[in-house]
């Protein structure tokens, strides 16, 4: 099974992430995998930390002559900064004479409840996992599925759609949107808006206050069947919402038009389907996406897209009321160095995510060892969906 | 581990739970779980299958004298008409001369992908179990799930919040919202609001239309500590979410004010953290609840509410424009018997299903193969807990 | 991922199969099944019980029309004499007045250290799932394994090599020592020495004593490429030792001749590779299977075999010597109807729990949502294996 | 779930290692895992690599100032010869032009079967994974494992018991002949024998031979009830076979006698259980271990053992008969530097290995974040033992 897991501290020596499942002969392009981690860092009100480092994958195991050969893949990304921090985050010794544990827990992070759970001394324990540092892993993941899904024809992409508030506007089609965004600061596709977003950023900064927003997560080129309506677990839609509801700061997951379909009739928000005879391939059209493209957990091919939504960053220059529970006096939540608005940069992890739900799923229906075996069982299915209209008529 | 696997059809034998890791000796209460069968069944709207069955549980195996023996626990609960449907349902033989399998898909349904996917030439083997008959395996989970987290004094709830865009309205707390909504026709808290509600199911219904709702589920009595920001899949909001996500036409997700809270800034949306020295036990509280309870991931105890959109049910009674598969001529969906609006029985499938994943993170920080083994260590937490915000004090 | 659970007691109302992840349109031959079940219950020196029960499996779900649909499989096999027991193994009420729990724990068997986890006052909740009886399910899931597997020309088979230290001698190959142990009373392939056997196993009854034995368990037709050396649970040879160890009785598991390898040298044990132009498909061919057909936890093709020990059935007529818990007394152990010697039953449950990790490792590497597309991948890489001595050829 | 994965190639830049799941505060002392790993390293016999490599764990991730986090623990050990295999084994570019893919597969390893199953063109790629180094990674988790028993009084250990068939004898106890091993060369308690096993590993070396053995690895200190019999998959003795023949070179497994007691009658070989008033905590005792100390898959506390048999290691410089793939021509195997016999090594594996499952079993009953929690739960439990035998007098 396609699965990975990642470990590692935000000062820690850096961010590891153990890839098993991949095929064999997968070609890796590791320029593109530091190029999504470029993406990631990148973003307009990005903190200062963005600055100093330039992640980098570092191949430990897994890939040679720049291919997958099958074997778990191992990569370390390494926390630039990890030097500065040797003697608060050392694995040994003991902490140095003047270090004065984190006492103050700030609301909207784990902090409290980390402490408590764990039984720390020290909010610093948590504070370096329940961190965003740690979705570096998942970029790399999501890379390498990214670079899987292209074997099948599959894009992911996404785009901001509100920070703040204030919406992104226009009558365009989701590719022209993903389009647009990628050249744009806040990655978002409306040109107007983004001065206003930029205008409310800028605020928020110069009075120590953060911003969320919302972002649209999709894929295209997909084959249809993809998830099952067999079991809970293997529902598409249920992996999708529980991935992206994993991202750090994301409080909200709808499929397609989740949250306005349910103020609506059935008859304004199923997406009805059409026969298109010109059609090459799969004839069985739709005009309309209020679904997101999966029903029933399933794919209906072609296009799926979701909607997510991230609070603000819970760590404000401003602090929010708190305890210190060294004293137990209420008292301002510390601030550690963080940006103001982070949903340009949660779009980019959202995407990867999504990238790795979908490789899985594909990896799922058609197994294989090596990528040419993954391709083989692909291509029949693909023949199957091509005469799949023709087998059926006459049939019932 | 806690984990359950449901299997049948909608209209074959019946619906099979088995349960898995329940500690044993726990007190088994199979009138309550039938209690919550008859919740799941009943329903303003509800269509007219709901008045020919009465669900039952039959005990397959893992329980003797009312108590658990920390064996899988299987359930049958028995379609009470598949009598009627046994020529055309069975798993012997060959279909009846005069059968028609079914061709022509619901848009909003699995029904044209699932029969790519699985190959087959009818889509009655997609119907049957791409159905909401098999959510009564989720409330028999749920209930046992239920049972278990009344050990640990935690109690689940929800209530219905919008039907097809009306809102109930009312400054009351979750308790209290969800104490009238237990005596409500619609499950929600608001009469007046309700009465447009079913207004506007019954005008629905008149024309052939359906619609879906929001909800909200949630819990109380919770330990701080539940779920973990170390691991993307440990995360409580991820679980949940995928869990949720799981449920036949729950298209959205939100913990706590999700969206809401995108729009927002951090100060706005935050839970403070105040310190309370005449609260016993936890003396940590919070006088908001944005974050639904979870930061990071974990709980932060006490309390817990997420909130979810339902789309209108996709079996129209004026069919949705589609396809005859074996004609490729568009014509209109067919209508297979169907509620207008299912909301206020999803509201019990969410929490049935909100429940399980509760119990298993309790479970999960708590082991234990008998209930005395489990309470124990939970009656230890509880004593570390009442303590700790006097080890804290003066540590830092 | 193919994979099963089992529920259900002794005398509980049967035992239930829950299978998932068979692909749609594998053909299912109930006959076939019951007759597996069948040969499950026969066997020389069966107890009594075996006389009253007919096993047959009641399909609750997953299969229509002789087919599977994709969906769950659940199967129940009912416990002929549960109305029995009805008062004592009944899942409500209260014990009847003059019940006497079980409080002699039988050596050899999970009785006392079941008691003592499950926290217990009645060993019967322990004896009625730790039980032979159990296999049942394994078999059912095992009887679906082998009606996929013939879809890849794989069949499995064993026979009994020993009994209470008596060994089947003979020069033959394994398919002839499986065809005559078909027609054998102990599944043996050795006439003369089956006489010993039985006079053996008369012997121990009268004497209120048990045996045990060895067996043999292989599969034939295999491609090479099953299982993987890439991860220790990827292994084929770890997830067959692990589900044969598994079986109730079973001690001890090599792989090929694990035990007498280990006290040669390499020249002498490994199976040198030869090549045969001859050969179809394949022609790398070995003329000697030391190492039972796996390499490196890999499969090498065609042909693939595992020897177990089971130990001796721990409950004896003349009871072993034991403590009554109730008062601490050393007693001996209570006798509960059981037979002498297992050996040729668990023999058929052995074979059940390979095919069935077989069938794992074919849909590992096959995926396939219907048994037509898993054929044709099966196909292509066939295809593959058949070219691949060409292909290598002046690579180098 | 405590669960570890491994990653990392023979001649790559190191084995990587990441543990999921051990409770927070856990003192973690490097030196003595790097002191296992050393013990990994030494055995008479070891090849000449043996000597360059000074295993040692560079932690990446999970620890802080010796202590566990609760976050996933990374640990890199590096490959010292990696820089000379650089141009062969690079992540990135192409091979050199001289390079020459192996194309000849050694009898014994999953050299031919590898290659054929992941479609490669050079043996190069399976070997690099197929490889007794892997097993740092499991020494690695496994010192974890042992660490974290120790809170829990529980002792793992094991010594040589035959090599080449030449095996140790005495009357000893297993923790003597832990004992006595641990400062042999071979790792086994019999100096006489050892002597002989040492000139036939000098006889096989000069001959370009290789020898298998035996070995028995145990625990002491257990607690009953570890593992259950209530479903296959949570049987002990299925997962620890299934663990231990995941070992390179494992080819078969015994649970205490397991292939001697098949000879056996019942009344000779099941443990019969007695009552020893003067015993402290559980005075159920036995006064043989033909069990092993596994009953129905579950410990009945104290100590348990198994048996391994370890095949000769399958390269060998006088090379097996092969065929060389690049000319279809039979010519020997070719030699990579190995070691004549690895059996008292792969003990040391073994230990490791066994140390896991056990890690796991404890945790899967106990639960708990942080070790104190875990420590809590255990205390219980012993206490609950302790008052066991009281209890249960009378209640029949």
């Amino acid at each position: 099974m396609l699965q990975y897991v990642t470990a590692g501290e935000s000062h820690g020596k850096g961010i590891v992430v153990v890839i098993r499942g991949f095929p064999s002969n997968m070609e890796v392009d590791l320029d593109f995998i530091n190029e999504e981690l470029a993406r990631r860092q990148r973003g307009f009100g990005s903190g200062p930390r963005m600055d100093m480092e330039k992640d980098r994958v570092e191949v430990l195991s897994g890939i040679r002559f720049c291919k997958t050969i099958g074997s778990p893949i191992a990569i370390l990304v390494e926390n630039k900064d990890y030097q500065n921090w040797l003697d608060i985050m050392t694995p040994e010794g003991s902490p140095p004479p003047d270090y004065n544990p984190v006492t103050i827990p700030r609301p909207g992070h784990a902090d409290l409840a980390g402490l408590i759970k764990y039984r720390f001394k020290d909010i610093r324990n948590v504070i370096e996992r329940a961190s965003a540092r740690e979705t570096v892993g998942r970029v790399v993941a999501g890379a390498f599925a990214k670079i899987f899904l292209r074997y099948f024809g599959v894009s992911v992409g996404g785009f901001v759609e509100s920070i703040g508030g204030v919406r992104a506007e226009g009558d365009l089609t989701f590719s022209e949107k993903v389009a647009r965004a990628s050249n744009s600061l806040l990655r978002t596709f409306d040109k107007k808006q983004e001065e206003k977003m930029i205008s409310l950023i800028e605020k928020a900064k110069e009075e120590g206050d953060t911003l969320g927003g919302t972002f649209v997560v999709g894929a295209s080129g997909l084959i249809p069947g993809l998830g099952s309506y067999t079991e809970a677990e293997l529902r598409l839609d249920s992996q999708i919402a529980g991935a992206l509801m994993s991202i750090p700061g994301i409080k909200g997951v709808e499929i397609g038009e989740g949250f306005l379909s349910a103020q609506k009739r059935g008859s304004e928000v199923h997406d009805a389907i059409f026969y298109d005879s010109l059609q090459e391939g799969f004839p069985f059209v739709r005009r309309s996406c209020y679904s997101g493209g999966l029903e029933g957990g399933v794919t209906w091919g072609d296009f799926l897209w979701v909607r997510c939504a991230m609070k603000p960053i819970p760590t404000l220059r401003k602090g929010l009321p708190s305890v210190d529970l060294s004293t137990l006096e209420e008292v301002p939540a510390r601030f550690e160095r963080s940006d103001v608005c982070a949903v340009p940069r949660a779009l980019v992890v959202a995407e990867s995510v999504l990238a790795f739900v979908l490789a899985q799923s594909y990896y799922r229906k058609f197994g294989g060892d090596a990528i040419e075996e993954t391709l083989e069982a692909y291509q029949n299915y693909q023949q199957y969906i091509s005469k799949f209209a023709g087998r059926q008529k006459g049939r019932g």
